[in-house]
C-alpha cells in the first residue's frame, strides 16, 4: 500500500505509530487504522476533525472522539494505574484546543493529567492562587500564544522539566506563532525546552515519557 | 552648513531638538551643539561613546558625561522640581546600558525616577518585593531582552501606562532583538506600548511627556 | 468553568475585564459577560462579528453594538464627564475600521474623541487644515496602514504622546502590516509609542490611561 | 584577463560601464581603468575606499576623489551644459554618504544637482522652506532610513518622478534598512519608485536617464 | 463624510485622484466618484472587481470597464495625442492582470502604449525577436514574476528608464512575490528602478510621469 | 548593588542561580561570585573566556577552568554518585564547542556524562556503531548544526527524551542556526523538544532535571 | 495571442515546452495546447485541477489525467525504452502529491521510475530495506516536508545525484515549506541538490536530463 | 579522537571524506588529514585561509594551494583523462572565489573545466558570444550574486542540467545571499537545481557524480 507502518515502533520506543489525522483523507486513515489493530496495537489519531471522525466513528463505535482535542483513541484494554500527574496550565481561552490535544494525548499514553486553565501572566493571582499543584506535577505542559510569557514565568518556580508549546493564538506582529515561539526559546528561566507552533500532541508525548521513567516501576523496552 | 538644527522644536514640543549621537563625527556633533547653545538651549546627547564624549568635554568642561548611559548633558538650569517619578525597571544585569539610558533621559528633561533592576521573571519574587514602589509611579519603563517578558507582567499589575523598551541581550533566536519586540507588541496586559529595541531614549521621552502632563501646574506649550 | 474572570482587575487597573471576542464561540462569550454582569461591572466586547453580536443582543437587548468598529458594549451609568479629548486620526479611509475600535473603546472607558479621518500624508495640506484640534488634544492615537508615515509627522508637531496603530491594510510588501509596524518603531519622532498591528483596542486603552491621570481630579485605584 | 568590461555599453546606453569598487583590490580596479581609459572613455568608480583611491591617485593624478561620496572619477571633456537640475534631499545628517553618492553620480553623469539636506519628517517645516526649489526640479532623489518617510511626503507635493533611496542608517527594528526599504515600495503617494538600499548611484543613475532625455536637444543613442 | 477627496492633486501634481478600489464598499466608492465628477475631473479606480463594477455601471453607463486589468474609468474628454510610446513588457501569461493594470492606466493618463508579453527569460528569443520595438519606446514597464530576472536583462539592453514590476506569480520560496521584489531591487543592470509587489498602477503612473515631460510642449502644473 | 542574586532558587528548584558570563564584566562576575559563595553555594559560570577566566582564577584558584566548553565552576564537595547516564551526541567537529557546554553542565549538576561525537546523519553508520550506548542513556542531547537533522534520526531510535540543542555552525542560508532550529521544531519524530541556538546549557539543564528525578532516591525540593 | 509558446525549444533541450496549469483558464490552456499539438509535439501540462482537466478531456479523450500528480498529458508514440530508472522517494504519506508529480513527469519524459514511499527518517529501517533498490538508481528525487531530512540521510548513502524536494507539509515552524527547504539547502551530504518547494516537477526534469544524459546512446540536441 | 573520519565514504560514494576546514584549527585539520593519508586516500581541503595553509604546507610541501579558490588539495596519482567538460559561469568579478572553488574542486574531483567568467546578464552578449563553449558541456555550473539571474538565462539556452551557485555578493537587500538564492529556486527556466549561498564546492561535486557517470567507462560503487 502507499504507507508503511512502523510496527517495530512499540518495540523501540514503547508507543506504537501514532496517526497525524490532518492531510489524510479517511480512506487513508481506516487503511493505516486498520493494519495497527490487526497487531492488537492501540489507536491513537490526532488533528483529525469532527466530520472525518463521524465516518470511522460508525466504522469502528468502539472508538473513542474527544472534540475540542480533536483526538479519536482507542485503548485495547485500561492503562495500568500511574501515580503522580502531568499538570497542563495554559493562559487564555483561544488556547483550550492545543491545550485539550496535549492532555487528552497525555492521558491516552497513560499519565494522569491536572488541567490549570486560563491563568495568563496579565493576572499572574489566578496563577498564584494554584502554585501548589503546579509544583507537586512530575513534569509541565505550559500552552500560550500571544507573547507566550506563561513557561518563563512557571518554569521559575517549578522544579520539574517545563514542555513549553507556544499556539498560534493571536493576530498581526503574532506571526502565526512565531512570537510566542521566539519568546519560549529565549526563555531566561532554564528548565524550558520548545515544541513546535500548536503541537500539543509533542509536548504531551515528551512529558509522558518524562513522567513514566519517573514513575513505573520498570520500562519493558529498555 | 549640513544640518538644519530644528530650534522651533522648544517651541512646538518643550523639548529642544535631541541630539542622536551615533554615527555622527566629533566635528558634525560639535557643530550642532554650538548651534544649540548659541540659542540658550539645553543640550542632550545619545549614544555618544567616551572617546568622543571625552574629546568635547576638553572644550566644554561643564557638561555630564553620564557613562553607563552613554549620555552627554548640560543644563542652564536645574529643573524645577516635579513630585511623582517614572519607575524604570530592568530583567537582567545586561539590560543596564538601556535601562540607564531611559533613567538619565528622564532625569535630563526633568523627572524624578526610582530604578527597579534585575527583576526579571525568571525569579518573580524579586519583582513583589518592589510592586508597592512601582504602583505608585506615575509611568512605568520596563527594560527587557531575551524573551522580554517582564513588561507583560507588570502592566498587569498597574493602573498607569506602561512603556516598554525591547533589548537586543541574548543570543540565537533572540534574533538581535526581535523575540523581545514581539513578545511587547503581543502583550495580553492592556496598558503597554512599545519603543524601538534598545530605544532607552524612546522610552523615557514618552514616559516624560505623560509625567510632565500629570505633574505639572500647567504647560507653557499648550 | 473554563474561564477564570480577572474580577480583581478592576481594583488594579480602574477597569474591568474587556473581552476579546475573535475566536470565542457565542457560548462562551455569553458566559463571561454573564460572569461580569453578576458583579455589576461594565461589558466591552471586541472583535465581535455582527452575527455573533445579533445572537448575543436578542438575550440583552440593552447592549449597544458598534458595527465599524465591531464592538459591543454596555455600561451600568454614563462615564462622568472629563474635559479635554483624545484625537484619533487616520491615514485612509480602509484604515476605518482600526480608527473605529480605537474611538468607540475610548468612549466606553469614558474619554472624550475628535475624530480626524483620511489625513494621509501623500495630501499632507488635509492634515495641516485640522493641525489645532490635533495639538489641542491630551494625547493622539494615529492609525496607518501602507507605510505607515502619519504618526511621525504628527509626532513632530505635538507636544503629547503618540499612540501609533498600523494597520494591516496594503498589499505585496506590507507583509500584513509589517511595513507599517516597521516603519511607527523606527520613527525619527520622539515622542510615538506602537502598539501591535490592527489593535486599535490597544491604542485606546493606552490614551485613556494617560486621559484620566491628566483629566480626573482623582484617580481610585491609586 | 578576469574580467569582461563591457564596451559596447556607451553605444547601448549612452554611458560607458561604471565600476562597482566594492569587494574588488586596487589592481582589479586598475586593470578595468586601463581597459577603459584605452577606449577613451570617462570613469566613474563608486564605493571606493579613500586608502585604495589614494593609491589609484598617485597613477592618475589627473582623477578626482569624492570623500564623502566615496566616488573617484574622471572626464575627459566636461559635459555639455544642460538646463534645470536634479533636487537630491535627505532626511538626516546620517544618510550623507548616500545622497551624495548620488548627488556626485549625477554631476558626473552631466545632470546640474541641488542639494536639500536634513529636512526629515520630524521636522516637517524644513522642508516646507525648500518646496518651491523641490518643485521646480526635474526629477528628485529622496534619501532616507529610518522610518524613510520622507518619500512620501514629497511625493505628494511634486508633479515629477521621485526616486526613493532607502538607507541603513537606523538601529533595532530597522533591520539593515528593510524598515525604510519597506516604507517606499508601500507608499500611498503615486509617483515613487524605489532603488536598493544605500544605492545612492542607482538613485542618480536612473534620474539621470530621465533628466537627459528631458532637458537635451536630441540624444545620440536612440 | 468619512473621505476627504484631494482635489488639489491636480494643481499639485497634474493628475486629479485615484481611487484604490480594494477594500472599499460600492457605496463608498459611488460617493467619492460623486465628489470627483462634481469637480469634473476624469475618474479612474483600479482594483475593482466585475461585480462592484457592474453596479456601478448600471448608475453611470458612461464609464469603461477594463476586465483583466481590474480598472473601471472615465475620460471627460480623450486625452490630446503624445508621440512616442511606453513599452509594457511581462514575463508569462500568469503576469498578464498586473502588466493590464500598467497598460491601461498608462493609456487612461494619456500616453501611447505597446504590449509586448511572455517573453520570460526561459525562452529568451522571444525577447530579442521585439527588442527593437521596446529600444524605441520612451520608458519601459517590465512585470515579471517567480524569478523576476527580466527587467535586468531589458535593462541591460535600452537606454531608457525602466520601471520593474513584481508580481506575486510562482509559489513555494517565491513567498508572494518576495522573490521577484529583491531581484529587481540588487539588478545589477544599472537604469533599474522598482515599485510595490503587484503594484501595475505604480509602476504606469512613474512611467507616464517620465512620458509627459518628455513628449508633451509644456506642462501647466509647472 | 546592580544584581539581585535569587539566593531563593536553590530551595525553589534545587539549583543555584547559575551565571550568564557573556556581555558581563569580570567585576561584575566576580561581586556576583561573592554573593553566591557568601551562601555557601556552588559556582556555575557559562560563556565565559579563557581572559576573563584567568583573571578570576588568580584569586579564586580552587575554581577549574573548561576552556572549549567555555564554563568556571566550583563545587563545595563533589555530588553524590548517581547511576545512568545522559548522553551528548554531536554531528561534528565544529560542534564540539556546544556539544562541551552541555556535557560539562551535566557532569557540575551532578549528571554522568557517555561523549558520542562527530556522527552526523551523512555517514549514518557512525551513529549505527554506538547506538547501543545511546538506547541505554537515561536522557539524550543531540546537538547539530548545518541541517540539524541528527536529532530527528536519534529520536526515532530511543525510547527517552531527546534535548535538541542546534548550532549556529554553518554559512550561507543556515541563518545562523535558524536552518538548525526549524528543523528541530519540525522533527516528525516525536519525543524532541528543543532550546535555543547554541544553548548547549539549556540542553543539558533540561536533561539533569529528567536525569535527577529518575536517577534519585529522593528529590528535597518536592 | 496572449502566450507566445516556445516552440523553438524542443530543438534547444530536447523537450517542448510544458504547460504550467495553475492560474490559466481552460482556454488559456486550450489555445496552448493547441498550439502545441499543431506543432505535432507532446503535451505535458502540470498542477492541473480536476475539474479544467475534466473540461479538456472531453474535447480530447486521447489525453490521460494522472489525479494524484495533477497532470494532464498526450505522447504522439511511447517513448523509446531507456535502461536503468530513477528511484523516487518520499518521506510521509502527505508527500504523495509531489512525489507523483515527479514521478509521472520522469515517466512521460521518458525514464523509468521506482516508487518508495513513506520512508521518513523516525523509523529509519523502512529506508534501509530497500537501500539496494535507491542504490542501483542512476539518479534519486527525494521528497520531504516538515523537517526535511531525508535527502540527507540518502545523500551519504548513494553514489549518485539527489535531487531534493522539498514539501509544504506541516505546520507551524514550517513557514510554508522554508524548514525543509533550509534543511535540504544545508545539508552536511555532498551530492544533494534543491528546486523550489513543491516543486516535484523541477526535481524530476533535472533527474531526466541526468538520465538521459547516462542511459541514451546518443543526444541529438549536441 | 575528537573526530571519526568517514574512510567508508570512498566505497559508498566513490570519493574519500572531503575536509571543511572553516572553523577547524590548523591542529585538527593536520590530525584529520593524517588519519586520512594513512589510508592513501586523497586530500581536498576547502575553506582553508592562506595563513593555515602555509602552515600545513611546511609539514607537507607536496600539497597545492589554490589562493583565490582557498583550496587545499593532494592526489596520490593523476586523475585518469576523462573526455568532456563542465563550464563555471560567473556573473560578475566579485563572484570569481566562489566560481573558482567550484572550478578548482571540480579538477581535483577529475573532471575537465572550461571557466566562462564575468558574462552577468545585465551586458547579456557577453554571454552570447561564449554561448557554443557553454551549450556543449556535460553540464555548467553558474555562479551569480546580486540578482542571481544568470542561471535563468542560461537554463533556457542549454540542453544539459545547470547547478546555480547564489553568492552573498551585493548589499542591501540582498541579504547575504538571500536574493540570488530565491532566484534560483523560482526559476522559470526548467533544468536547474541548487545549492547553498557561496557553496561552490557543492555545485563541483554535483556536477562531477553526473560528469562521472556520463563520461566514465564504467563506476566501481555501482
Ligand atoms: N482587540 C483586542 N486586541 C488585543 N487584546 C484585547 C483586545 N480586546 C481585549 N483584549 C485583551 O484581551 C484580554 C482577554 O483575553 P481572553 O482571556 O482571551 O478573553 C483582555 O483582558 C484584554 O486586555
Ligand atoms: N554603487 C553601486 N551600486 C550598485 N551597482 C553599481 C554601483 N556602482 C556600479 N554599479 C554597477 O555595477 C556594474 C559593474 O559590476 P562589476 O562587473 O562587478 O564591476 C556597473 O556596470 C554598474 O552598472
Ligand atoms: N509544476 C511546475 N513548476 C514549476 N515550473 C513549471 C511547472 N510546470 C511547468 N513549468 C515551467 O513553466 C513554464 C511555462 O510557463 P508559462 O509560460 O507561464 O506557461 C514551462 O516551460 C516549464 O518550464
Ligand atoms: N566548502 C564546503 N561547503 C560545504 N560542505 C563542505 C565543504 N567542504 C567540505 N564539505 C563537506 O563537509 C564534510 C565534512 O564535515 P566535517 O566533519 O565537519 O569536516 C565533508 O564530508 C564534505 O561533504
Ligand atoms: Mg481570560
Ligand atoms: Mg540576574
Ligand atoms: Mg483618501
Ligand atoms: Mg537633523
Ligand atoms: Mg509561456
Ligand atoms: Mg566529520
Ligand atoms: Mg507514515
Ligand atoms: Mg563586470
Amino acid at each position: 500500500g502507499f504507507a508503511k507502518v512502523d510496527h517495530h515502533r512499540k518495540k523501540r520506543q514503547g508507543f506504537p505509530e501514532i496517526i497525524y489525522g490532518e492531510g489524510k483523507t479517511t480512506e487513508q486513515i481506516l487503511a493505516i487504522m486498520k493494519a495497527i489493530l490487526a497487531k492488537k496495537e492501540d489507536v491513537l489519531i490526532t488533528r483529525i476533525s469532527k466530520e472525518k471522525a463521524e465516518v470511522i466513528l460508525q466504522k469502528y463505535p468502539k472508538l473513542m472522539y474527544h472534540e475540542l482535542a480533536r483526538i479519536l483513541s482507542y485503548q485495547h484494554e485500561p492503562s495500568k494505574p500511574r501515580s503522580g500527574y502531568i499538570s497542563v496550565i495554559c493562559a487564555g481561552t483561544s488556547d483550550l484546543p492545543v491545550a485539550e490535544e496535549a492532555a487528552v494525548t497525555a492521558e491516552v499514553l497513560g499519565s494522569n493529567v491536572k488541567r490549570i486553565y486560563d491563568v495568563g501572566v496579565a493576572g499572574i493571582h489566578r496563577l498564584f492562587d494554584q502554585i501548589e499543584d503546579i509544583q507537586s506535577a512530575t513534569v509541565s505542559i505550559v500552552v500560550a500564544g500571544m507573547e507566550g510569557a506563561l513557561p518563563s514565568v512557571v518554569g521559575g518556580l517549578v522544579a520539574h522539566p517545563v514542555l513549553a508549546v507556544p499556539t498560534s493564538i493571536g493576530y498581526g506582529a503574532n506571526f502565526g506563532g512565531l512570537s510566542a515561539l521566539l519568546t519560549m526559546l529565549n526563555s531566561c528561566a532554564s528548565g524550558i525546552s520548545v515544541v513546535n507552533i500548536d503541537n500539543g500532541f509533542g509536548g504531551a508525548y515528551n512529558a509522558v515519557l518524562i513522567d513514566r521513567m519517573v514513575m513505573d516501576e520498570g520500562l519493558s523496552c529498555f
